[in-house]
């Protein structure tokens, strides 16, 4: 392990983590509030010390970086990031406890919207921006903003390669173009213009510019936490189906949009995924409303609640804008399902990734025709061409380590002494970096009946989730410590 | 497809099953039971003609037979075996509707153990005697019996090695000696052995012959029926403890007798599939034990209601001594892990099996590796032999087959408005031949809430989860009915 290139590369993103600190500093003066002031002071004076320290113990580093640097740099960078962002919420007070700050900044970085605050109304504006901001640096990744803006790594695009493959979701890594600083530069103005257009959406339906903007961070991330205790229930109609579309259009692959611009839009049309991705939406969208006859005064009603949950959880965003615990079972479970399978592949969602649906069914198709056929050659193809091999091996080993994971967390969890659907929600929500679950972590409450224990397993889950595991089980692996 | 020799196959298979019907008949002959009498004579009258009726319509058949007619041959014949053998149910008024009887005849055959009927005691024991042998000749399968006493398919081990690695299960079929038909001798032999074992500790524990008997058969086959409407509750603490004893016997892969038979001590000791099943059946109990600390009144009791209820869970067998469905929240946990985990491959358990997990955690671990040094060439081994990458990518598609499954029945039962819990815990108890869940289908429950919708869904992952998902699975696919 190339440990003091690891620092430096720490030391980097930590000096980003604090410059991206100073709005909510200024808005806490602006508001004045002398103590939410203080607290983001000094988090980003720790902040800035550690980064400098980090990178004048990384100066003379070696620039021998392989897989195992990538990976593990992904891992630890997003785990420090998140200890040093959650000192805002610690020093103001806002969140007394440390691993409930600790939880809760980790929840925004990788936008999970799992909270262990009751209340987040008369909470300090920069507070919620900062909880807010978390979620739309978590949702692209803030490697991906490094090497987008800075030459991290000189021209080595195997390097940047490595990085950029362990913190974008999905199968493989969507090259938009051959080099990886050029993609990184155009998946981050793509979702800088996203993100606008949805403010502007937003002011349109008379939010103020503060709200909006909280509000498009945690769409744009697909995050998930709210600045209002009923998260979008108190908005208007046109406010929450307006959420719902751009809850919807950041669950799409990124890529589909660059093609949009570069007016492929045959390649758009015919993309496999996609087609099931939309697929899953208006299925689940019908399915529902159908079993919710009923339960909505008109038609209308039901549709825009049904279409609002079922795109905040496929997308894994988390926003609520009805209690759908209370919903009927058949639902519930519709809802239980799009917890996991999740969004797009290179989209700012969670979840296992509609790629990968599509390729384990794929393969598992393949594997029947294979035991009638043993001698008959059969090539998996998605859009058209032929999938690796290699690529359909490492979601067959994806699958294998999500399924562990859920099953020793839900384990690890149940000590508490919860039922059953609140352990295993919980799990896959914040594994599928969702946020709300059933029952005691449904819509209306929180994560605070968990134990610390159980704390500290779900912030692993979500950051498993979210660096879509390898990143961070290969932290757990004696062979990663290991000096070459 | 060679219609006409799967067809003498299933003519075969029905003569057997009129056969094992005899016993019932006379049972019922000896209580002065004329309607039960006529419904045995009725049954066995319909499943003679039906088999003659094959037998002579697949006489000529050619002897072409390969991977693809093996699997059709046990996924059809245990259909077919299933529609006939619930007609003494039906006839006899025991189950007045057709599905229901369907649906407790393949809860026997595939040793489930998931019953519609409320009550049993009372019932005619004929009625009873058949519905527990379901589970004993279910248990190790029709087929391997058919080829234990029988020369079908004359001196062709491959053919009897697609039968034999269909039926059989596990990740793959453990050859004892080089011929099959041995094979399925010797496992037969071991299994009567053990059963008449069983039955004997039963008697001298003060049960009469014919409840022996019937427990034996639930036990050896890892099915659950039980001939009181209590389970095994109500029975002496040494009759519940030999129960425990017996179950866990019968989840060990039973190539480890043979091999205890011809005296290879040592690789029994080395097995590490059986050292996973016995650690994970000994962790289990302490963990319970610790958990129920003040449930039951002395330590005693709790271990023995621990290690019962762990035994009957991880061997998919279904007995019960309590409620565990009131149990804290943990030990839940602990039991519905152990309905995915299940037995040892090669006993008469199910579940995902015990040498899978072995091999899907192996080969996560190599992947973890494999992503630190990615030229690295690692092998999988399990008892120090190589693993082949075929087995491993088998074991991984069956994973992901059997996650499917799970998801889709999940789906289609929610439809029912039943709890996610209920639901989930019904195709669990299913699909892993176990038969209690939580909740609705809990231990003092059944099946009877379902809907008839659903309760089909259920015995498709009956059987499904017994033949171990392909030989159910490529029935619904196009090529398999394609003729040659």
């Amino acid at each position: 392990m190339n440990y003091r290139m690891v620092g430096k590369f720490i030391g980097k993103i930590l000096m980003v983590e604090a410059v991206f600190m100073i709005p909510s500093l200024f808005l806490a003066l602006w508001d004045g509030e002398p103590e939410v002031v203080r607290a983001f002071a000094f988090s980003m004076a720790i902040t800035l010390v550690l980064s400098l320290f980090l990178s004048y113990w990384g100066r003379s580093s070696q620039n021998k970086f392989y897989a195992k640097e990538g990976l593990a740099c992904v891992g630890l960078s997003w785990i420090v990031m998140s200890l040093v962002g959650c000192l805002p919420f610690w020093f103001s007070g806002a969140i007394p406890n440390f691993v409930d700050a600790f939880f809760e900044i980790v929840s925004g970085f990788t936008t999970t919207g799992a909270s262990i605050m009751p209340y987040v109304e008369g909470v300090s504006r920069g507070i919620l921006y900062w909880r807010s901001f978390s979620h739309w640096l978590g949702g692209m990744g803030v490697l991906v903003f490094l090497l987008a803006i800075s030459s991290v790594g000189g021209t080595d695009n195997g390097f940047t390669m490595h990085l950029l493959r362990a913190e974008s979701p999905g199968p493989n890594v969507g090259k938009l173009v051959p080099k990886m600083k050029q993609t990184a530069s155009i998946l981050y103005r793509l979702y800088i213009v996203l993100t606008i257009v949805n403010v502007i959406f937003l002011l349109l339906g008379g939010m103020s510019l503060f709200e909006a903007i909280c509000t498009a961070f945690g769409t744009a991330g697909t995050g998930g936490f709210g600045i209002r205790n009923d998260s979008i229930a108190g908005y208007s109609p046109y406010i929450q189906n307006v959420c719902t579309v751009f809850m919807l259009l950041f669950g799409v692959n990124f890529s589909c949009y660059y093609l949009l611009i570069i007016r492929q839009f045959k390649s758009v049309l015919k993309d496999e995924e996609l087609r099931l991705y939309l697929g899953i939406v208006a299925g689940s969208i019908l399915l529902i409303t159908l079993n919710l006859k009923g339960f909505y005064s008109t038609l209308g009603e039901t549709v825009r609640h049904a279409a609002f949950q079922v795109a905040t959880i496929v997308t894994t965003t988390g926003f609520a804008t009805v209690d759908f615990d209370l919903w009927p079972g058949f639902s519930k479970a519709i809802l239980l399902m799009l917890m996991i399978i999740g969004a797009s592949a290179g989209s700012t969602g969670g979840g296992f990734k509609c790629g990968r649906v599509l390729l384990v069914i794929k393969s598992l198709r393949r594997s029947v025709h294979q035991v009638v056929r043993p001698k008959h050659v059969e090539v998996v193809r998605v859009n058209g061409e032929p999938v690796d091999e290699k690529v359909l091996q490492s979601t067959n080993a994806y699958l294998a380590a999500y399924c562990l994971i859920i099953a020793c967390s839900f384990l690890l969890v149940s000590v508490d002494g919860h039922s059953i659907t609140t352990n295993l929600s919980a799990v896959l929500a914040c594994f599928n970096n969702i946020g709300p679950g059933f029952e005691l972590v449904g819509p209306t409450c929180n994560y605070a009946a968990y134990s610390t224990f159980s704390k500290l397993v779900l912030i692993l889950d979500m950051l498993a989730g979210r660096l879509e595991i390898f990143p961070v089980l290969i932290l757990f692996s004696r062979t990663t410590w290991r000096r070459r």
